[in-house]
């Protein structure tokens, strides 16, 4: 894990921060992937795996098929970026482009599945993946075992669910904080109404972030997770500056909710937290297209 | 060190980096003001420090001064970057503006010194910085002892200086190659002639890399560095944006033009050197301004 002088004093506590931009294909996502993939039997292997995703997760899962030496096609939005459509294509899978609605990604996927019997990794509401992403938490308590809080960014939930089931097994009096867009806020809704809010018409530059919770991640939130902080996009925004300019590290805005929770003031007042691991969720942002 | 699977693909070899953009003051320039300012005696410390600077070594010496309780004051030309102007005020050191010419830099470091009494601590060209910037071979040798050869950027000579004689004196077959821009290429035009050649009109966007050799560094290069290679601007610019694109690697231009000089088809066809250690010299850029 990382540390900045800088960002130590703006938060007022000690942050480590794991940069999974340093992770395989950019982001965190490897993790979950690379475990579902790899316990996939050598019968279901063969027929190759298929997803759909814009994101990380089709990186991701190019990378583990290729790892594995099985098909991968990846169901894709003809609005994705070039850099990740490229990137999935550098890894050896298949493209299959479709609108960009999930009715479609849904029905491409489910041809794709006819067509060639794939099996399908969503991209986290799956028990491998999810227990995969929790490795996350493994390394940071192994690295540092006294920390007292872990902050992580919350979208579809898979990160946060399996890194919390992890980070309590090992360090049951751990806290776990989820961080999120104002602008796409079902978790926090879920968790303070009690039951799962699915996300409707999300508006964040956290493009990572974007996706409801799923019916096996959303009963860790609900269960296991401390709080959902919620951040404004001029938040993430200063957030994400901040770390690539004093902290040099390279992160995608999803990562840069994290931070920003840290650095709200209701998280700065907080007494009982001296160290704090962040997790930085990823670093695959379009460079054409900062968003300052 | 960092490292790569796409950087290593494109270079043909395998690539070992050292990320001084993770330094103190995020670049080399701390290991040698860091070195100047511990070894001054309590008397002449006492004075205080100056220099002339409009890039890395003036936060550097900032935060030296800043650790040994001491005044630093930075002369610095008029167009020096917000970013740079106001990471030297954060380490407290007094900014003196001057015009952005050597003359006026010069005579404002006089007045400083006649002023103060404070003790010059000049970039590149003085013992104790050449050695404190050597470290950095140090360390690279300490984690990887059997590199085959180190790269660095050369804009003074300091940090080239430095680790060539700290690396040769450690593994004396190792090799040590400086990379300069072609549009600063003082060090190649003067290992070429066998004579200290002079910067005169320099043009790059590595902007760490406009100076000339001085006379402690030039006897270094001529005498104890294999080669130097010039790389072009969209070279510079191509490796840049791979280090940021694909590794999360966030460098300024100078650092990148290490990264292009092993990827230059000369340096490819090379079969002599299977592990490459590249010193990315820093990564303060300024991020309203970048080169694509």
């Amino acid at each position: 894990m990382m540390t900045s002088s800088t960002l130590d004093l703006r938060a007022g506590r000690r942050l480590f921060f794991k940069c999974e931009q340093f992770q395989k294909v950019g982001a965190f996502k490897f993790r979950g992937a690379c475990n579902a993939v790899m316990r996939l039997g050598d019968a279901d292997a063969r027929r190759g795996v298929v997803t759909h995703s814009s994101g990380n997760h089709a990186q991701a899962l190019a990378l583990a098929a290729k790892l594995r030496g099985i098909p991968a096609h990846i169901v894709m939005p003809s609005n994705a970026t070039p850099v990740k459509r490229r990137a999935v294509e550098d890894y050896g899978a298949r493209v299959v482009a479709c609108e960009p609605t999930l009715a479609a990604r849904e029905t491409t996927v489910a041809q794709v599945q006819a067509e060639t019997g794939a099996i399908l990794i969503p991209p986290y509401n799956h028990p491998d993946v999810m227990a995969g992403q929790g490795t996350v938490a493994l390394e940071m308590l192994n690295e540092i075992p006294d920390l007292d809080a872990i902050v992580a960014p919350i979208g579809g939930g898979g990160l946060v669910a399996g890194l919390t089931i992890a980070a309590k097994a090992l360090k049951p009096d751990i806290r776990v904080f989820a961080a999120e867009p104002a602008g796409a806020d079902d978790a926090a809704r879920s968790k303070a109404r009690g039951e799962l809010v699915p996300q409707t018409g999300p508006n964040t530059i956290a493009d990572g972030l974007l996706t409801s919770l799923g019916d096996l991640t959303w009963p860790v939130v609900r269960d296991l997770v401390d709080a959902v902080i919620t951040v404004r996009e001029e938040e993430i925004v200063q957030a994400m500056r901040l770390a690539w300019e004093r902290a040099k590290l390279l992160i995608e805005p999803s990562s840069a909710v994290a931070i920003a929770a840290v650095l709200t003031p209701g998280f700065c007042e907080r007494t009982d937290l001296s160290k704090v691991g962040i997790v930085l969720s990823g670093g695959n942002v379009n460079l054409d297209r900062l968003p300052w």
